[in-house]
């Protein structure tokens, strides 16, 4: 194996080997930058020009952050990668057999090895028809769709002469008590609670319910015992109704419906859930319930050793956690692990299982509210909410998203008062 | 006349005049900030639920700012007015008999007095496909039009092939050589050349053509002799082509002409110029060239003491500036002008004649520079460009959006890394 080093594209021999990564997500990203410097030419292909910081696309939803502040373009991230370009572009299928991937538009990619991390899409369980009653948050153009619908809800309720419609407006529903739904009903019940109140004349939109629906029996399920419950005490002390073990039975345009009970309202938010992307289902091999692609212990595809899946898109049962999360850290830590496997390959090396390690995980509450469990120890309250603050500025990807958000924390903090609350897009004010 | 002082909506008795302000805009904003206190009810209605600091659009366009930084919802700038409440619609029609407003939808608003602000938008002289083809800049939505296309141009180039097309995509023409196309023309360029060069592989950005299209003889044509050949120069030095005298003949999907000339070009950007919006046609009264609607000395309507207009809706040619131009600056003296005769009247005093005091114009070339005129002096490079930003940071209409400006471009400038550069919106990435 040449000695690692950095690499510039022009001076590469064409008989390097091509690594064809699909996603510029966790996964994605954190492989191509294991790869920085070695023998390879890392061709990253996505179908957005930016890298998103999913964990806090809640904050766009809620107008407490603006899209640059949580995205960074790929390019910029991988600027100074010599061996490394970006492809923007939307991946239709892979073809094993050809060793290329087909793109929806332009001429296929050929690999040596594909590192797929596609990741995962709202999904609805099967009901595709509330995907457009009830917006998931997936990408910044979910966020900005939701913080829309959120902030005209208010609009409208001001200019509604009947009482019972106005609540109807004032009325929101999120559906799933993962740290997604948790925090988007924290945050959007401290918007309506302390950031609206002074700027409407008719409404007290301090009087908003915001209503968090969750079909199991506990909110954040994987946070271990008590944080739960603490959660739930948390939300419930700043005005949040929490509902547990009630699926959502109906949802259309003026209500929900859990539990036999109709709950009107204009405004339903999902974060239920989510399955894979349908890019694992051409591939042949075995699917879980979340459409995941199973994959090997070394992150491999049965049958396919150039060819790793990572992240979300990924289902990963071996050893004693069982199948893994699709979360950030899981994500990765597998980019991580199958870059490390594939350069071992190239060096004549065995290849490693790979072995999550979970370092915690924390949601916050709402301002100055968070549960956070890490390793064994669980917290609550400030110290929490200081640890989620600062763990969520030092995974921000870039030095400059850091300052900036900090600074827009630190602002939202001390007036109350965060900036980004403009409603942009469609012009129909009525839809 | 009742001792002013702040007066909370809730105690208002119903026989206070109802004054309707349409158009959150320079204009109309500041005429309802100057009738805070005012024995008066202010009702300001507009389509977008933010003030809009227009004279930074182009930033945002430029993917330099965010739209948060450069607009703040008009309800939080007016959320301590207590006799002023905040309506989101849009204004179809004044009914001047009836003395009310009607909206697309909703019921009509009523008034006594009516101030209206509702600016201008991009106009094509009769040329409507060409709206498509080069979108103007008067909004948020076109500023992110506009960012999506710039950005996307760059990615398209990219994976082409094809040497000539791919010229085609790195170039840019800009209509218009206003403050706006001037600096929207320097902005991009330098964009091409100082941030995305070590982003792409296969491109040369800083080779891209950005070509500035003006009709007439100069550019920046209302800043007096001299600076409009500096401006001419201060562009061509950082590689933006300037042509003047030559107006657009055509614009298809793939090339511009003028005078004579086809340049292929895959991205054209319209600054070349306004038109009142159409809400002024139906007021009877005279209207300009540009639509704009004459008033009379004291800014209202002829025949209709009880109805102003201010702004870029507004032609007034008394005085010896003769008629004055479509800029924040005049939109701002207008407001307040048209306020203070509205409380003059109530108070029983007579109407003031408005007088514009010009206090000069300025425009960015690029980085470090600028031309400027304020008064009788006339400036340019480094001293100009400081006046500059310290003008627009004083500008701003609030202090977060200040701040936070601020540091953005700092950040710009010490590392020719502006923030904003995501491609969001319509997922077709042909398009």
């Amino acid at each position: 194996m040449a000695e690692p080093g950095p690499v510039h594209s022009a001076a590469l021999p064409t008989v390097l080997p091509t690594v064809l990564i699909v996603g510029g997500g966790f996964g994605g990203l954190r492989a191509a930058r294991a790869l920085a410097g070695a023998p390879v030419r890392v061709v990253l292909v996505d179908r957005q020009n930016h890298h998103l910081f999913q964990p806090l696309l809640y904050q766009v939803a809620s107008a407490t952050l603006s899209p640059a502040d949580i995205a960074a373009p790929i390019r910029h991230v991988l600027r100074t990668q010599g061996n490394a370009e970006v492809v923007l572009a939307e991946v239709a299928s892979v073809d094993l057999e050809a060793r290329q991937v087909q793109l929806r538009e332009g001429a296929p990619l050929a690999y040596d090895f594909l590192i797929l991390a596609a990741g995962s899409r709202s999904s609805y369980f099967g009901r595709d028809a509330w995907a457009e009653l009830a917006p998931g948050l997936k990408t910044l153009d979910d966020a900005l769709e939701m913080r829309r619908r959120f902030l005209l809800t208010f609009e409208r309720a001001e200019q509604e002469e009947d009482p019972e419609i106005r609540r109807e407006w004032l009325t929101f529903v999120i559906v799933g008590g993962g740290p997604t739904g948790v925090e988007l009903a924290g945050t959007l019940k401290e918007m309506a609670r302390l950031s609206l109140p002074r700027e409407f004349r008719r409404i007290r939109t301090d009087r908003a319910r915001v209503i968090l629906v969750e079909a199991g029996p506990c909110i954040l399920a994987n946070f271990g015992s008590g944080l739960s419950e603490k959660a739930v005490q948390g939300l419930e002390r700043i005005g949040v109704e929490v509902r547990l073990g009630q699926p959502i039975t109906a949802i259309d345009a003026r209500a929900v419906e859990l539990g036999g009970e109709r709950i009107p309202t204009r405004t339903v938010l999902w974060a239920a859930g989510v399955s894979a992307v349908p890019l694992g289902a051409g591939l042949g091999a075995p699917l879980d319930r979340l459409g995941r692609v199973v994959v090997e212990p070394d992150l491999s595809l049965a049958g396919h050793p150039e060819v790793f899946v990572v992240g979300d898109l990924a289902a990963f049962a071996h050893g004693p956690e069982g199948p893994l999360p699709g979360v950030a850290p899981v994500a990765i830590q597998q980019g991580a692990a199958a870059a490390a496997n594939l350069l071992a390959t190239l060096a004549g090396r065995p290849r490693r299982v790979f072995r999550y390690r979970d370092k915690g995980s924390m949601a916050t509450l709402g301002r100055g509210k968070a549960v956070a469990h890490i390793g064994r120890l669980s917290f609550t309250g400030y110290p929490a909410w200081l640890a989620w603050l600062f763990i969520h500025l030092m995974l921000l990807v870039d030095f400059r998203s850091r300052v900036f958000v900090f600074f827009e924390w630190l602002w939202a903090y001390l007036t109350t008062q965060p900036r980004a609350r403009l409603i942009l897009g469609k012009r129909d004010l009525r839809s």
